[in-house]
């Protein structure tokens, strides 16, 4: 194969992300979420909330994270994050994906997202931080203004949605508030279990 | 409202982007893809391909504006490029959406968003000509590989998409022996109306 259809066997390849479903349901609840649209929304969010990220962050280097760091879900899909035995070989399952996917593209292109995979995984940057921080907020506010259609009827506990946001009070502590304000709605409305 | 709550509004109300059906089907002729999943896929088309853009191109700008050039369609709607009726209207439908859109950010985010959306439509500069080519190659590829399902008994004549594939031949010319390729196969299966 050429280096260019090399390029596009993997831009083809990367159309199945929008077949992984995500737990988190759109805004009017009309459907769960996919994980190609999340990708983007996270990107649009780093754009827009970059000068509330604790470090200064390289926006152009977070957007690239944001959008390639769920391609492995194209191979591992998405494991929800309050499963338990789905979370036991996930990271495994993840670093076959990855090495699969990345070597769709020519070697040095593949070493680069393998990179930005790997940062984000690693959350040792500030921009991995910042990039972690909008993967926690996103489906936050997603589940809060659709209601906490994400959360009803499943028996979560306020508090483990609590731990799952450290992130964000780590890389947007401005936006710390905002988190525990809807934490506090969620518990209020009964959309999550106070304790 | 408060700075961070303008940009929360606004994060929110993009949310609607993944409601915005376009066309084209996924490879897996599964459904249609939305707006929001293929700014997206432009996105990483633009990591991707930028070797081969006609002219050197900034390719954080040009994902910034891949990211943001489909969001007027969230109150416009996706015309459909054979649509004559729809393509009457068009620019005065996404003008509007621009400006309620947009402006639910605070004023220098907006703007800087406008002048991407602005620049996108003009198609003057490296970057705007590389990414209205992604944004013709994409469902291109897609048509292709879902075996012409967006095509097929739509009545679409080869010359029709050959002329809306101009702006690939202007910043791409490296893709363009594939796309000739494409609609010559296209052609002799009978996707698409030889003349």
């Amino acid at each position: 194969m050429t280096r260019c259809e090399q390029q596009i066997e993997f831009l083809m390849e990367i159309d199945k992300l929008k077949s992984v479903e995500r737990q988190t349901l759109l805004v009017d609840c009309s459907r769960r979420e996919n994980s190609a649209e999340h990708s983007w929304h996270l990107a649009l969010m780093a754009q827009v909330l970059a000068e509330h990220a604790a470090e200064p962050v390289d926006v152009s280097h977070a957007t690239q994270m944001a959008l390639a760091h769920d391609l492995v879900e194209i191979d591992a899909g998405d494991t929800y994050v309050y499963d338990a035995v789905g979370n036991q070989d996930k990271a495994e399952r993840e670093l076959r994906a990855a090495v699969r996917i990345f070597s769709l593209l020519p070697t040095e292109q593949a070493a680069k997202l393998r990179a930005l995979w790997d940062e984000f995984e690693a959350v040792a940057t500030p921009e991995s931080r910042f990039a972690n921080a909008l993967d926690r907020l996103q489906p936050l506010l997603n589940n809060w203004r659709s209601g906490g259609a994400g959360w009803r009827g499943r028996n979560i506990r306020r508090t483990q949605v609590l731990q799952r946001m450290e992130p964000v009070r780590l890389g947007l502590p401005a936006l710390w508030p905002l988190v525990i304000r809807i934490l506090d709605e969620a518990a209020a409305a009964g959309w999550l279990r106070e304790e």
